[in-house]
């Protein structure tokens, strides 16, 4: 796949993980689902007895990660993140709260990581190598040789788009 | 507490479950969350360049559980349900899409069970319970004394409000 093919795609991993998820699940490989986006409602109206209409809402943050589930009798749990940075990995992209839920799963001995796409590859790095680097490290980013040294190399196909369960298997298994 | 302390609550359920919760989680018990409520949203404005505002949005359905997470290392997710009728549960209350789910996490050996609030009692119902019930039965509904006797009587507390781990251990471990 050619380089450029991945280009400027904003939610081109988020549909990718919910396609293999789809297909995992029908399978009953695992059970693992993206958990709806929190938005604060400020008000409803009620057009006629039996509908309604959110007039006025916002998005909310979420403490969590994005995908919660069950795969080989174990809780899991995993957040994505697209980088468009190819010789790093901005820290800033985990936010604080979701490091110290990163931890707390860590904590209830669940599975727990982030699938980064970076340079067009995929990768899943496990949650105690982010929080042993930050422990470790002044830097800001975690560079793109770390990850493919320390991290799970995801590959592709046709289904699931993203084999990212052989990855956990390797990791965690 | 008297009968009629409870009459007519709504959001009391959720609220008294939200809040056990919190607790468990801060003890690090367990580690869970109630999902968000899926909104579908049909339409955003850009009120300045900084700030967004839904402004047409509605509720959409979820096919899971409101609850999971993990605790004692296992998967868990269940979901709430108050029940007025002070005789029996109405089945209705439970979706097919929500059975089906319940299935899918026996199938993966998860812990699934419903919280039924009746009677002014509150009691832990095995997702395994209903399963079997609902095929062995051609009643609508799940008798009160069939869930006094088959399910796991839940204590409430000052902290948790309600000790539903407490139900969960006797159900599970």
């Amino acid at each position: 796949m050619s380089k450029s093919s991945y280009g400027n795609r904003g939610m081109f991993l988020e549909n990718i993980i919910n396609d293999s998820n789809t297909y995992y699940n029908s399978i009953d490989k695992c059970l693992i689902f993206k958990k709806p986006t929190p938005i604060k409602v400020l008000n409803v109206t009620y057009p006629t007895d039996k509908s309604h209409l959110i007039d006025k809402a916002v998005y909310s943050s979420i403490s969590t990660l994005d995908y919660n589930g069950i795969y080989r009798e174990k809780y899991i749990e995993f957040d994505a993140k697209e980088c468009h940075n190819k010789t790093s990995f901005p820290l800033s992209n985990i936010k604080d709260h979701q490091l110290e839920h990163i931890k707390k799963v860590i904590l209830q001995k669940g599975i727990v990581f982030i699938i980064i796409f970076i340079n067009n590859e995929f990768y899943l790095l496990k949650g105690d190598t982010i929080i042993d680097f930050i422990k470790n490290n002044d830097r800001k980013s975690i560079e793109y040789e770390y990850i493919k040294n320390n991290g799970y190399k995801i590959n592709e196909s046709y289904t699931p788009r993203l084999k990212y369960l052989d990855a956990v298997d390797m990791a965690y298994f």
